[in-house]
């Protein structure tokens, strides 16, 4: 395998192996592009199958990060993090400071959090002991804690872009909407979604929560396989990725797809115009699902929540943009999306010329 | 390929793939020690045959650039970086400032300098106009210029000390010394062995330039295949590595082997043995002719040539110290080098325990 090859395919800019002889750590850093400034993205720890699966893991994500920054018009470049690793046996406090450390040594080039699987708030604490780019920190280290109930709101905002579009009427009183998955941004997205007046159909593949949380969001539950099927205004997937496919798409009777989820499109080209051929709008998942970064980069100038809900609210003229953009341009949301965020990287690339003394 | 396994069998800390879309650049810095301090080593340029080729001669490298800086007793690390290219059609202004800007990230982690296979000093000034860790620069930008001399004032200084070690008296005056190669090493040591009072025979593979330094130097000129059998008190190899293997051993004619060529033991352990049971002393390579990387790293300070001279003068000791412990403890030299290094890394580790408040 000739990394140098997947990277000019992907455009990346830097990849750093970290082995660590004494924990045994062993990380991979993806820094895609840091055209826009410092590279930024999670961290992962996964019992990978090989190298070769933990480094294209953290090359394909380290490029979505780009995106998902450019498109929230973030002064940030993409990276990610991977630790191949056992979650159960491995993570040592030393094991996690080793990471840390490697972090550290890149002097703020690429800031991170243990925002993502297999890691949690406690695990970046213990990396935070190291160094000062960890990101994602709990409230009580001065970080702005969980990022769910943000990336609920941002996706909130985003649905009202959504009806703005194909109802001319950014009102969502009265839509039917269908959730796919109650964890931490669907939950609260649920007490978005019953303020705005919404009629909600929701589903979660652990049954005793879909039942627990009935009593508070009143919502009719359905079982996870049928949520594809129910017929209202908006399909909202909040679980996992792929799930928008060959077989799921058919059975939709909805007129938006906006949710959560990460890469909702199984495959994104042939997917995304096969939802677009049976009329519905679907929202980029990267641009919608935002608000979670937006909190997490926030903390580098120190966390202000009023900046924060600011600069999510955002999503909404930017959902616009994209949308009127597509359809001017007889594109793909996703494709105007990502067109948006290779402009930007493209356009302040061109200011760099100019010296500035320092 | 499993690249981390690559770094668990050599100890090696951090490869950084780097790649620049804009100029084509591709390479590799591999970290492999910074127990002692920030790693320190030069940077080639080679059209290698495959990623993998690059990335091994980089590791390679780096874990050698460990032992000399610490058996040299510097207080840094080893390091090495290499550029993947064609250096007759790669090699323009912004290929080499983008690698420059590479080494800049890592913020002096590795400082390095266009000292090694297919770059220069020229090449080292285009990269040091983004990087203020470019070392072994140009006199007239500050750097302290051609490391030649004092490598071969160090292998001079070395050559006493196997004569100590060997005949009980470090005068060479009237010693014989057959001398492989007369580069940028070679030329300046053969006015160190004139001015010592030793007897001369020389060869290199370009036959003008022999001829032409012979009338300066006074030496006895061989056929380049001949100078393995010279009857000679010293064989001091200064030109390629591997050039001690099955096939020249027998030939040797001498007490001792000691000169500035990396690497010159074709396979460490066998041939390394074979030397000792021909009775002929090995002056560890990488110990003798650590002038060099002296003075680059004594850059970092502001260039001070009496210091240098001094620091270069223990190799001496060093070298003394090192044929005592092997003859004390039953094994060859280059293992006594070896262990050196490695107790001072395992020494300097032990005493990072204590705090020491900033």
């Amino acid at each position: 395998m000739d990394i140098f090859e997947l990277m000019e395919k992907g455009g990346h800019e830097q990849i750093i192996l970290n082995f660590d002889k004494e924990t045994g750590l062993r990380a991979i850093i993806a820094i895609h592009d840091t055209t826009l400034g410092h590279a930024c993205g999670g961290t992962r720890m996964v019992d990978y199958a090989s190298m070769e699966d933990a480094l294209k893991d953290a090359m394909r994500l380290s490029k979505a990060m780009t995106y998902k920054c450019a498109a929230a018009d973030e002064d940030k470049g993409g990276g990610k993090g991977v630790i191949w690793g056992d979650p159960k046996k491995d993570k040592t406090e030393a094991y996690l400071r080793a990471y840390g450390r490697f972090i550290e040594m890149l002097k703020g080039r690429f800031v991170t959090g243990a925002a993502d699987l297999n890691l949690n708030e406690a695990d970046g604490s213990i990396m935070g002991k190291e160094s000062r780019h960890i990101l994602a920190r709990p409230k009580e280290e001065g970080g702005s804690g969980n990022t769910g109930v943000i990336t609920a709101y941002g996706v909130f905002v985003g649905l009202k872009a959504c009806a703005k579009f194909i109802w001319g009427n950014e009102d969502l009183r009265g839509k039917k909407i269908a959730v796919q998955g109650l964890g931490a941004v669907g939950e609260p997205l649920l007490g978005y979604l019953k303020e705005g007046g919404m009629e909600i159909i929701a589903t979660d593949i652990n049954e005793k929560a879909l039942q627990v949380l009935q009593t508070t969001y009143g919502y009719q539950a359905v079982k996870p396989e049928e949520i594809y099927g129910v017929d209202c205004d908006i399909f909202s997937p909040s679980a996992i990725g792929g799930i928008l496919n060959d077989r799921t798409i058919p059975k939709l009777k909805c007129r938006v797809v906006a949710g959560c989820a990460n890469n909702q499109l199984e495959n994104e080209e042939r997917h995304g115009r096969m939802l677009h051929e049976r009329g519905i709008l679907f929202a980029p998942d990267y641009v919608i699902n935002a608000g979670g970064v937006i909190q997490a980069i926030d903390e580098e100038q120190g966390f202000n929540p009023a900046r924060v809900k600011m600069r999510t609210e955002r999503i909404y003229e930017r959902l616009l943009f994209i949308f009127e953009t597509a359809k001017k341009e007889g594109i793909l949301p996703l494709e105007a999306a990502n067109r948006y965020a290779e402009m930007r990287i493209r356009e302040v690339h061109k200011v760099k010329r100019l010296h500035v003394p320092e």
